[in-house]
């Protein structure tokens, strides 16, 4: 049967299609830079938006109108599971990613529930071979539960963190059956309320006590999948302990983790901890730790993560500039749309619309970052701007010979300075240019 | 003569008074925890806010009457220094702060600048020795001159870099020469407005070899003053490289300074950058890094550094809270009002009411945080919270003892989980009553 | 039986009673300013957070823990009945507020579900008398149910808009047969998602309608409640109608619909539309229109709608400030909690124990604002601040005899002009004091 | 001689160009929907930040390297004045605006500073003729000086509102000169710092009084252009009376001056209150207020106006769809830059530069909004989404014939209700493509 209304695989016909079911801009075998827009950008479905969710917010019940809603239980889960393989075909998407708790309703008992896991990722196992799919990453849901109230790996509750190790103890066997390529944490609920009641000291040890014993299970059982954080600064928590990439960087380096994990970043997590989504990935990028992407964008207006399917085309453009010029690109990671369609969007076909949308402005980011690498444009910029570093006392700056009295020597007898504008305008024009142009 | 009109010096007079031109609360040599109030909140007066600012803002000139407005150039340089020392006399504070461009004009060259400072410098250290007054901290000022405007440390101009070693250099010689306990970095063009024309790596890369120089030259002048940096996300520039606590740490660590430097924490700063002052010094101190404060308060629903003095009760309490269960307190920091008086705040009195404002507002947090303490409200509901971790499978995951595997055996044998309320509307019930009651 | 876990009524122990379970400021019966505490506050629970809510959030699940879980149907909302009239009587507090759906389940059809409430209204009927309660408002919920996704009197469907005048065409006759002093509406989804596909004209034309028609049903059928409309500027839309109170006055008067309605104002409404609760208060004061408030309080650091019980005393005072400066103070209104424990505080004593924080923090609040009124604080600050206006040139503009030319004849005479401080930091030190002595 | 470096006035030469001083999208001449591109757009270039202001912000002095630096006093204003019509002929822009403190020093009295005024704008009036240009709005800077700390039309000080009437009157005799086409209400400081000694009521009687004494004084001198209300919520008071364009419709229609004003909208205004721009242009197109624009825009992370060159395409698309849709367009108003260069744009070209960045963006916002106009793309969504009022029990509501009996009768045969999708992710994608295919 079909979820999605018997639509076929999306095509290629290029920007001037008005078909809405449609790429304009992602053309899977086009080759940028030495590499396909497949390789490039390993686009991924999200199973949680897609096919767990229905569109219920804080103040209403799910909207959603899907083909499995007449089902429930463990027919609900394999249902599920048919739809994701339908619309990753429909879409021509190679991976996925899921919570352990969005493919399977939990049950009375932690091994009920792990059955239960054992036989839908037995069947996601079938389909990804039968369909050629791969699973981009998985992880624990340690947060929707109730027991997970006051945190999992952060919880005031040894009985909670030890059934959140089960739970990732589980997960990380199920990533190495599905072959994934990354295992994720993303802390919903670790953080806190209120520092009134909160050992901050306690929680973060503990939740490094947690990451080095995920790490050497992954070691011991021979998961090779490459870890990632995931920062966001609240919600629902009042407090994240991953805020954002450079307290994420912060953790992992106090703990020793740093050479385990990546960061797997989200634009509108960026943009709630109040930096561009480039700023992250780029403070990633510079400490070696860019991992992979959640792709979607906020409402800059609004103060919680909406999760929109990404449309804006300086948002994808400059997230794959900073992913170009990441050594090894996105590598093992992807990017995967964390994105739900808006809860008036309630029709199956709407999320082939999202994804077609979103898919198509990041080809198109592609595209014109890949241009403005290949034509140097933000290069010579740089280039230009920092030359002064590249000979006399500024490369003494940099080689480490100057101290503070060679250079207050050399700021004496070097009066009027002179700087140079930074262009800022001209270059945002130019921007433009390249994304209207390409 | 008098710039502040006769007022005599302030004294404590108890809650109960009316007079405006008194303290309600602190008494300096009122002891709590073993430690007079003076000693507990060294209190600082700032240089700029107090002494060189006119209130101006970017929609409009100053309006500040001050008696040395008649005075220029050196003259009011001087003037500034006789009134800085008249007003710590009034309020009975023995600290100060300035920026080396608060205290004396700029000349035409360095040498000239550099010559104005030797001077006020003289009169300041005859001023502090004649008065018993002391320098909580100095600095350099280098974001107010125009060649600063793509940063100092983190300039893409190698000259503009070279001439902020040499004030920072000269800066450090009189801080050495006036006995400074602490030295502070603010980077207030540390950053970047736009990444576009931004090589964030090399800028980071330069900013650690300036801090290091700084360390260095230090030692080698026998400077021994705390060093500390001061987190601000944002404001003048668009993105501020010391965002907040856990990103300055993520910094130090990463460049081998954590040895080195402390942090200078702002309330106002804390809230820019998404957080609670308290979360600040928390991180701060579970990191052995909490150095000194920057005391004000800034308005939530406003995006820009108001710099308030601070007088929110619930703000003055919880710093406290944290201060007082820093090992060594405060230690060679200090409460430091880095707070202006409102623009429409123009007479030279309301400099006083401010700081008698932001004073017995830190008085009144001190007392209520020490009685919590000492009653163990606090440390109560944390122990009983956490006490899982004290026994049983909580030991075990402490003290390294527990693994997934072995986790998983307990999970699965213990169901269902029970968690305890956090109790977090009962807790601000009582926190209320302290404040009120004390 | 009891749902509270036999907790005696809640009295007043003064403010040094340890007593979790007492008032420590919340005397009923107290007299200030010619009314008592009870007749000042009229305090009021609301129905959908402390019985309908379950603690879920957008990440998780329930997490309250209350003894009407075994129930369901029916049955359940009758316990729920039960609950909200133990919860009254312990509190001691005269007035409840509720959504028709928060009091029973929706069934299959309109008929089944007004079928549902009239036998429900019945019963808190009976228990009103029974108990000597009383409804400050009822409303209707338009937002939950999938059918109001894109709205209700603003919906993009006639059939929705049909059944949204049904609903509170019907809410309307049960707030008649309570007895109802006030009948609320709350658009939660009258507002847009994007402008893209959005009529906003013809939307609000219909809102006007819709309003003209519940005020004409209301005549007809003899319901003299106070029509009250209760500003919120987004969540769930991302932009609703009623942004502020003076978007919301903007509408009632282009719809000559200002004599028919007045404001419910809540605290957190307040902050999300970036504006002070007081300002909020002050807004419809000054316009006639201050008609209720929603008691609660937001996370200045969170974007979303956090309903935190109030215990911020800065809040409370200066909330109670403009409501004894009202005319007729609060009138039919009332201070009803709007607000919810938080979802770590699950056990159903914390719904007391928040109350028991709300509560006194709005008696404290009352105390210090008549005791600031009494002694004319801040009315002689407003007084000596504006009394340019009383005589001269100022009362000429003031009377309305002065022009441009006699203005200009005015200003080009008066040179220098002369202005007074605004003294913020003093009157904040002021009404510090306030709160700790009163 | 040239303050611009001999820069030839900039030519269109298609969107291909990559000559940095080249319009790409602005062709003056070009027709759309039946208008040329010049009167569609009608661009102003703002005085104050191209010509009066100098790069410094709260944390630093001015960065601008400009060719008329080395003069002061009046002459300094007159080679502003040289330097406004060179930059207008090489953009070939057609209107300026300006306060009347940007065109000259202020006097030590009133009569001189209108003296200076006089001769300044007499010399405009010849600029104007001698290069065919217009003023499009003239307004009074009643914020910087001092004598305005507490507010202009809203001071507490009756010597300050004579000044400012002074002030206004003096304006629109020079609007009248200029045959300015609008006159604009900025209130800066009408607004206040705190509600503690501030009365709401008094401050906004006299207000209301201020401007109908300019409506009334602009008959008398037969002075004909627009008046525009310009709505800002902050900054620099911590709350701006005219709050957005709801808040500012709300007080025309109380104090009757709804038939003398209009709004002139500014997109970085619209962000600082949590609106987008296009929210803030319907709303005073359906209330018949749309009367120019402030084109600029802000940045989402920051919470200050930054009044960058506006460059997002987005952003102009929608503005350009609101105008377009407008009865009569933009009108008599016009889209004049009030955007500045970043300080680190210091150079003169750079602010030729980012007008042609401003201009272009708006030139393709113009095409783009007038090809969806053209497709009846959104005006098609909107059709279909709101088909149900045109007939049966919808045309019943919108003629008026409906009450809430008849609907209730309808909706309660009327089961279930069938919603149509949103289509949100379609629209935007459809947008996309139009942006990139125009």
């Amino acid at each position: 049967m079909s979820y999605f209304g018997n639509v076929n695989p999306i095509k290629f016909e290029g920007r001037q299609s008005t078909n809405p079911l449609a790429f304009k801009f992602y053309n899977p075998d086009e080759v940028i830079m030495g590499r396909t827009m497949r390789e490039h950008l390993r686009f991924s479905v999200a199973y949680w938006h897609s096919f767990t969710a229905n569109g219920s917010d804080p103040f209403g019940g799910g909207t959603a109108i899907r083909g499995w809603d007449r089902f429930s239980g463990m027919d609900l889960a394999k249902a599920r599971v048919e739809a994701c393989f339908e619309l990753l075909n429909i879409l021509g998407v190679d991976y996925y990613c899921f919570h352990d708790r969005d493919i399977v309703p939990e049950g009375d008992t932690l091994q009920e529930t792990n059955k239960n896991l054992d036989e839908i990722v037995a069947l996601l196992k079938d389909n990804m071979k039968a369909h050629g799919k791969k699973l981009l990453w998985n992880t624990a849901n340690m947060f929707s539960n109730a027991r997970f109230v006051h945190g999992a790996a952060t919880t005031s509750n040894a009985d909670v963190y030890a059934y959140a190790a089960a739970q990732v103890k589980k997960a990380l066997e199920h990533g190495k059956e599905l072959g994934a390529e990354n295992y994720v944490f993303w802390g919903g609920r670790e953080g806190y309320e209120t520092l009134l009641n909160t050992d901050l000291g306690l929680e973060l040890d503990n939740l490094a006590r947690f990451l080095h014993m995920a790490v050497d299970y992954a070691k011991e059982i021979g998961f090779d999948g490459q870890f990632l954080i995931e920062p966001k600064p609240k919600e629902p928590t009042k407090h994240q302990y991953d805020f954002d990439a450079a307290t994420s960087l912060s953790f992992l380096q106090k703990y020793d983790l740093m050479k385990d994990f990546k960061l797997n970043l989200e634009a509108n997590h960026a943009t709630l901890a109040g930096h561009t989504f480039e700023h992250e990935l780029r403070v990633a990028r510079i400490n070696g730790a860019l991992g992979s992407i959640d792709a979607n964008q906020g409402d800059m207006l609004l103060g919680w993560d909406t999760d929109e399917f990404p449309t804006d085309l300086y948002g994808t453009t400059l997230a794959m500039y900073e992913i170009l010029n990441n050594e090894g690109g996105i590598g093992r990671g992807g990017v995967n749309f964390d994105a739900k369609v808006r809860r008036g969007s309630f029709e199956a076909i709407d999320v082939v619309y999202a994804h077609i949308a979103g898919i198509d402005a990041f080809a198109r980011g592609l595209q014109v970052a890949a241009k403005l690498i290949e034509d140097r444009v933000l290069d010579k910029v740089v280039e230009d701007r920092y030359a002064s570093f590249k000979t006399g006392i500024g490369a003494d700056i940099v080689s480490g010979k100057a101290d503070f009295k060679s250079l207050e020597t050399y700021a004496l007898q070097n009066n009027p300075i002179e700087n140079a504008s930074g262009r800022l305008e001209l270059i945002k024009s130019v921007v433009n240019q390249y994304i209207l142009n390409v």
